[in-house]
């Protein structure tokens, strides 16, 4: 089973990495760029067959690996 | 119109990172891992308001800045 975890920053916690990307975009002529928010992307193969076991599964590697959840959100979902 | 850029590595490429995440799960204790794969993820606030011209401007921003397209293959998504 394969699974799609995304990171990203939670509201208000400043991106330097992602006003860096908007600032560069806007530097090659790329106009009308609000705002850039750059996250993570993790795609797992489990040895799971069950969606909800591995999505429990995700989300617990979410909380004690994956994401700080201080100042990141995850989202989980199967691929 | 907020658009979503997913990055990855394409197959074949080594991905140290994931495979430091799928090491760092097994010694957690979560077995089943059959392999990781970590990417960026950059989501977009753009100003456009055509869907097509936004998707469009999204991947000229991958081909110009946001991916290497050597290595790394991307998918541009409306959010």
């Amino acid at each position: 089973m394969r699974l799609r975890v995304t990171v990203m920053l939670r509201q208000g916690v400043l991106d330097p990495q992602g006003e860096a990307v908007r600032h560069a975009l806007g530097a090659l002529g790329f106009t009308g760029v609000r705002s850039v928010r750059q996250g993570k992307v993790i795609d797992l193969e489990l040895s799971d067959t069950d969606p909800e076991a591995a999505l429990a599964r995700g989300r617990e590697m979410c909380e004690k690996l994956l994401a700080n959840t201080v100042i990141e959100r995850y989202e989980v979902e199967i691929l």
